[in-house]
């Protein structure tokens, strides 16, 4: 379990905590440019927002988990109205009968760890410092409380045109299944709230210290590059190449495909392949796996310094492939089970990429 | 307005108010038989059913009308667990905070306006003698309710699995849009409940009578065969023949189709064909509208002597078409705008078949 320090996010801060957030959504969660705008846009408007620890908050304290639904290719054009937000609150409030006290990110890698700073800026809510993830990943039932047994409902959307939907499945297939399609009926895209759970659940079965782990890591890319980014998370390069090709294709609300990377200079003459679904699942080089999901796997841009989203990349790219541990959640059976390669369809069993995240 | 008459619906008469829902449910609305049968169990251990006119209610109670979205062709093979009424009665409560008094046919046409019965039977809830649409319509907003202008939210679905869904759409557009959606998820039809309205506003913004309607007509076909429905309801005899073919494509969550029937007997050298969503919407012949929505279009089975729901139409049937007057809402403009050719995609203006249902 990671140290929780208490930061504020605030001007000075939230890029580098956003660019944290895109090293850990190994290119998926969603594209940060257009949340982090807001979120600086909000915070310039009403002030920084505090991150507070799950054990600063009150036992039964209402803890919303909140993030986006959809595909990334999606994402970078369909923008928030800026309210859901608030309307994911106004139906959970309601639900609840009482209010919530402070969001949590559903994921914390990629926008779905940016966009929410938004809204607590706006709300004046705090945004507790654990997620569900520790990274991104496709399907809503691939996090933390769904391995430890928190229900998905009541699961909450909303979306950029005013809809708001509390759905009510009666287990994480059909939360999943419902939600992909709200997703479809939204067009691609749409926010929603699941897992909500009070303070004293999230210390137990949410992913702790990710929103200042997040943070040190986009700290440490500012002022290390890569390498910062290696020392803080404990990560390996991969490969340092050109992207040569990019198969791509949405479906099924998802963004899947494979891209292919050669080495060049050092790893000249070397090959490396990844699977995406939404986001980096595999690396793997001549029929050998390099690293694989629940382990995070993103590419630095070479020329921007900064984690390529899966929807982003293109052919004549350069830039480097890390793989770094994931949460140690993952590394239990059931965390397999649940993130594994097995679970998207890769041979097993998973070859860990070192030790868990600090 | 037609005269709203004191009824129960008991052993004796919900088969032919069954019957007389399939006549009004022009093809669709969905299969009356396991509806049917599920009624008469739930009458057989728990009651009749009342009937109540809006004017037997205070003003303020809370009227929920339900149905059920999907193809039929679905709907034939894919049954309810019998506790969706429950569960779409528990989230309005949850809602509004306050009991559900009564129930009302969404749609009175086809099992959707017999599926309530078992549910009304098992909650002791009375059944409000109106409905949303005279008749059945493919689509949600095909609805007296939307015509004057309620609001369909919010909007509840509930599966036969346990899944229960609150929407808040902020039209009707978008009311349909998640509904679809939802169905898809639940493998092609679910539960619904929306336009959830006081007595006093379904007084004025719902469809009188029409389940003394569907039980006078009942009544009529099983005294006196097609002759009687033509007398209850005002109708006329299109076409007797034979149905020598059938076009089907489930999609989207609708059945559509063209059945093409041949004229016998005294029809001889007749042609009459079908368009089909759900529901049969135009009835042509020679490139001549004989009747088109929103009037009523039933085939008659010869042998049955029972109206023939358009996802079991098969060639080689022997039958009679019937065309049947529409509500005076569905006259309007604006009703016309909501249900007539042009919304459907065929040429108008709409010809009446004769003056408003009695």
């Amino acid at each position: 379990m990671r140290e929780s320090r208490s930061v504020n996010l605030d001007l000075d801060s939230i890029a580098r905590y956003a660019s944290g957030c895109a090293i850990l959504g190994t290119g998926g969660g969603g594209d940060i440019r257009v949340p982090l705008m807001i979120a600086q846009s909000a915070i310039a408007e009403c002030g920084p927002v505090a991150v507070v620890r799950p054990d600063d908050l009150p036992d039964e304290a209402l803890v919303l988990p909140v993030g986006s639904w959809g595909a990334p290719t999606v994402a970078i054009e369909k923008f928030d109205s800026g309210d859901e937000g608030r309307l994911l609150c106004e139906a959970a409030e309601r639900w609840f009968q009482r209010p919530v006290a402070a969001l949590m990110p559903g994921e914390i890698g990629g926008g779905n760890g940016v966009q929410l700073v938004a809204w607590c800026a706006r709300m004046g809510l705090p945004l507790v410092d654990a997620d569900g993830m520790g990274r991104a990943f496709p399907e809503g039932d691939m996090c933390a409380m769904h391995v430890v047994g928190v229900s998905p409902a009541p699961a909450f959307f909303a979306d950029e045109r005013g809809n708001v939907v509390t759905a009510l499945p009666v287990d994480a297939f059909w939360h999943e299944r419902i939600a992909r399609q709200l997703v479809l009926a939204s067009g691609g895209g749409i926010a929603g709230a699941d897992h909500p759970m009070d303070a004293a659940t999230v210390r137990t079965a949410a992913i702790q210290g990710s929103v200042s782990y997040a943070l040190a890591i986009g700290d440490a890319l500012a002022r290390a590059g890569v390498d910062g980014i290696l020392a803080v998370t404990g990560g390996r390069r991969l490969v340092t190449g050109k992207v040569v090709d990019v198969e791509r294709v949405t479906a099924d609300g998802f963004a899947r495909g494979v891209v292919t990377i050669e080495g060049t200079g050092s790893d000249a003459d070397r090959a490396v392949r990844l699977q995406v679904q939404n986001e980096n699942l595999i690396a793997e080089e001549a029929g050998r796996t390099l690293a694989c999901t629940p382990d995070l796997i993103t590419v630095v841009d070479a020329e921007a310094g900064e984690p390529l989203p899966t929807e982003r990349i293109r052919s004549g790219q350069r830039g480097t492939v890390i793989g770094m541990p994931c949460a140690e959640i993952w590394r239990t059976p059931r965390g397999l089970e649940v993130a594994g390669p097995e679970r998207f369809g890769y041979p097993g069993p998973w070859v860990p990429i070192g030790d868990a995240a600090p």
